[in-house]
């Protein structure tokens, strides 16, 4: 369903940039310079240098809350400049996700149902001789800009039907008396988001006779299950299921990073009993 | 007054969320998809985790400089999922203010004229299911979304009568001869921020029969007053009224807070003499 | 030639502030009030304080990606409230530029062909009662504002025929054998961005007979030339024609700056032979 004219097409912007340099401002000015009456939105510039992981977890948590028609521009891309394809993807929820084949965009486009893969060819919808080290400039925010004004996927680039797989939930494995996952990502206050989600959660209890149930991180003693941060004593470790729907560790008003010294990868579990 | 329909709305966002994470930009998709014509600002999202008074004292400085009707999405929000209210305020300056009752938006709201307060409870100008842990998302987002969509104050909820009261001007104290306050806040160039304004300081000043006056702080050596940090010797510390109206404590071309190991909380006084 | 009525006008802005305080989001006020339908871009808040030439340099290299009209309002200002003058540049290309005289603006707006300087004086384009530390707000927002709405360059104050020159390219120089330049900007990512351009590289590469030729920082092995990042074996050092069209040193999924402990100002040679 195409928007009303009066509403202004949204491009929600992803990179690991950061915001010392200008990188990802320079984004923004082609996009400008293509598509002026577009809404540019940064969601964050402030992924993890090179890591894909973080990038893919912070698209597939974000891309619901934004206009059903959103082009999402998410760069992290270590691979730039190999054979790593660029595409774009559309979605049968209406979002469109341009990027790196690399995994980036997979769990976020899986969820809003792929509907169409193209790779980013057409000469037209690129800047003048591409480099070789910064598609997010040359390659990507010019198709974003162009789909933002109506452009059809497809005349960016031919059909692809393959996506880079990336899924946080392969890592997660059950026992009768043990959910065991990963911390998949570490976020700016220090909580350790994990790739337990609320369903298999509430699954895993629901299965165990009673309903006491703590965390484990290493070698760390359990950590009991709350609803929300500020019901743990100060200083206090604590577990829930957070507002993207996964189990986190976190400190209250601290930095569970920091006391558990612990780091994307590192495994947990969901136990029966509390000691 | 209402603005002529040609003038878009203006949401300015201030959080602790930082820069790393998605959580900022997620608030945006969601103003986004209420309000697709809005204008959303970042003021800052760079507030340091939890701490309300440096958040308080960004929104004070910073909303008279904004359009008039802004619509101030202030989340620094340590007691998230508690008991405390999420609150939106209309000012008789005409901003309006949205975030929890923790004293974060009394300062800027007592300054702007408060008319009225209300309290977010209604179901409909919230995202469904509001988490507990996510309330810049699932309630503070929508209701300045909504606001700026002309949604009226008190559709949002019941009215109230009472606000959490953060005055960094509370802790000054005068004698005869000297000025007593403290660092409220230190910037991101080192600059050590105080609560005695202006106002203050003419009044102090006034008051001496000399006006050879310096600044202390710790048990460092008097400070000298200027203008202008360029004013200062190369490396010299100084102080000068800054650009928002308080006395503030530099180093010329360097770091304050660096220099005198010193942060938000530190006792700092005006005196008369220089030695 | 004038914009399409439809197209909003754009200002960029590029300062040192940071993103921890509300100095930017402030100056996005003072923008929005005035000029509520101009579009406000970040190109980056991130250039390290007070270092005038990173900006300069980000400046310079962002520019022409942007709408042809676009106002750039750039602040990186350590001698604020001295004797600096405060600017704004007309360029034949169609770019303007604000900010403070003091060599930030001059490579871009050389670039872009000055065609005329007008120093800023003009007191109904200043907010009232201008501080002596913060012109960013006060006088250079304002400036980009009005010109934003059209308000013609020469009505912000009078002509000026002399502008703060700082040109990279002045610290190269060339023997039979060897290319010599330095380090000028190091990236968040800790690339080593040299002040060798591609032009300068091929016309020495096309003078001598072999076309083996290696990069040599300080003390360092000689460093092999790519096309891209990934085409460097993992973790080792490659050095590379960027995108921006600059000689740079990086290092396989790593930090160049940290590898080789270098800061901007640090020599760098282009040499014939790889040993």
């Amino acid at each position: 369903m195409p928007r009303a004219a009066a509403t202004p097409a949204v491009i929600a912007m992803l990179t690991d940039f950061g915001y010392r340099d200008h990188y990802a401002g320079v984004m923004k000015g082609v996009i400008s310079a293509i598509a002026p009456a577009t809404q540019v939105l940064d969601l964050t510039h402030g992924i993890p240098a090179g890591q894909i992981a973080a990038g893919a977890i912070a698209l597939a948590q974000s891309w619901r809350f934004f206009p059903p028609r959103t082009i999402f521009l998410a760069v992290v891309d270590p691979g730039v400049g190999t054979r790593r394809r660029a595409i774009a993807i559309a979605s049968r929820a209406g979002a469109r996700f341009v990027g790196p084949d690399n995994g980036l965009l997979w769990m976020a486009a899986a969820a809003a149902g792929i509907e169409s893969i193209v790779e980013l060819q057409t000469a037209r919808y690129r800047l003048p001789e591409p480099s070789a080290t910064f598609h997010g400039r040359d390659i990507f925010a010019p198709a974003a800009a162009w789909l933002s004004r109506r452009v059809k996927l497809g005349a960016l680039g031919p059909q692809r039907k393959q996506l880079t797989r990336l899924d946080i939930a392969d890592g997660v494995s059950e026992t009768a008396r043990m959910l065991k996952g990963a911390v998949v990502y570490v976020d700016g206050f220090g909580n350790l988001v994990t790739n337990l989600s609320r369903a298999a959660v509430e699954r895993f209890a629901a299965r165990q006779r009673q309903d006491r149930l703590s965390v484990r991180i290493g070698r760390h003693s359990p950590i009991a299950i709350y609803n929300a941060y500020a019901e743990a004593p100060a200083g206090a470790p604590l577990a829930l299921v957070g507002s993207f729907g996964m189990l986190e560790i976190a400190v209250r008003d601290g930095n569970a990073a920091a006391r558990f010294t612990v780091t994307a990868g590192a495994p947990v579990s969901l136990r029966v009993g509390t000691k």
